[in-house]
């Protein structure tokens, strides 16, 4: 199994990256520069240089010849709105339509962990465009024709993994190291049953495959 | 008919509530703030205080007994990009849904110029998120069950309307009177003809009338 990460330089990423060339699958790590490259190159993993920011052909291109497409890009809650317009939102479209465009069925978002509407329109004022861009992002996943699934990690922290999550279409607010939100990622592209799924996924007491398999 | 304007006190909203209180239509001002329905009420429209950031069932209770919605506000591409995705694409396809919940089937939208991707992938950094905003707001009417047209128009001016312009599926970049805007929208809201429509719009020789009739 081939698999574009398309954010792969993101710390999620790079942990999803480890992950896929130590199961024995190949990974092709979609960067925004060649200097990025060489960590990835070390690993054996293939790269594509695309700047998520130009045409859904340059992204098509990368996906050619894969057979999963994981979106875990993302420009944060800090950065500048326009990014987040341009990455979290049309950069997702756009790596949807590529994979579709390039014949690629599965794929994998990473999105936040509540963007309902409902919730957010009573969130902080800084936080509203960025929710805006992830739930727009996630409506388009879902009424695509791609066999998705949508994770909702709660809080990104850096902490080493625990391998154990709670993952449900509602969990409570909490957090999750980065390095288990690549763990729930393989085992959703390893898990047939997670097509066409979308759970929240916190740090919990469930080893990450079983919980995978539950949702 | 009854019109719900939204985006009431912009200045295409202005022009477009006078225009459709001289027709003999009815105008509903959908405005943000109580001390904008002055303006409003002395030329006997109705007005609707409702906040474009908040829910869709406010902004349907706004469109409850319209015969149909017409969308101009937009942040502009100069305000800061956090109100880009929250008003011209959160504010606008929010409306959609609250038409739709309201049960009004015509919609008219002003959208810019030309917000197709291949054309502002390639524009100034500075414009491209809302230009994207803009987009996304189209291809949701678009697809939308909705009885839309879509206005594409030129670059805005605040000159005088002459009443006359060009219109078409694609037309030469150039400028544009709000007052003749909000005269093309009226006419769509008056021809049938102009419904699953969408074009540019900018200064020209033709009267508004057989403009819009020949889209």
């Amino acid at each position: 199994m081939k698999v574009l990460v398309v954010g792969a330089n993101g710390q999620i990423g790079r942990h999803l990256v480890d992950f896929i060339q130590d199961s024995g699958k190949q990974a092709r790590a979609m960067i925004r520069k060649e200097e990025q490259a060489s960590y990835f190159i070390d690993k054996d993993a293939e790269t594509a240089v695309v700047d998520l920011e130009r045409s859904v052909e340059e992204i098509a291109e990368a996906a050619k010849g894969v057979d999963a497409v994981v979106f875990t890009a993302g420009s944060g809650p800090h950065t500048g709105k326009d990014k987040t317009i341009l990455v979290d939102l049309d950069g997702a479209i756009k790596t949807m339509e590529a994979a579709e465009m390039a014949g690629v069925k599965r794929f994998v978002l990473v999105s936040s962990f509540d963007t309902r509407r409902e919730t957010w329109l009573d969130a902080p004022e800084g936080f509203k465009p960025y929710a805006a861009a992830k739930y727009y992002a996630d409506v388009w996943l879902k009424s695509s024709d791609l066999d998705y699934t949508l994770v909702h990690p709660g809080g990104l922290t850096n902490d080493q993994g625990t391998g154990k999550v709670e993952a449900a279409s509602e969990v409570e607010r909490g957090k999750i190291p980065r390095e288990d939100v690549a763990r729930v990622i393989i085992n959703c592209l390893e898990e047939e049953s997670t097509i066409g799924k979308e759970f929240q996924v916190v740090s919990g007491d469930q080893p990450i495959e079983d919980a995978v398999k539950s949702v």
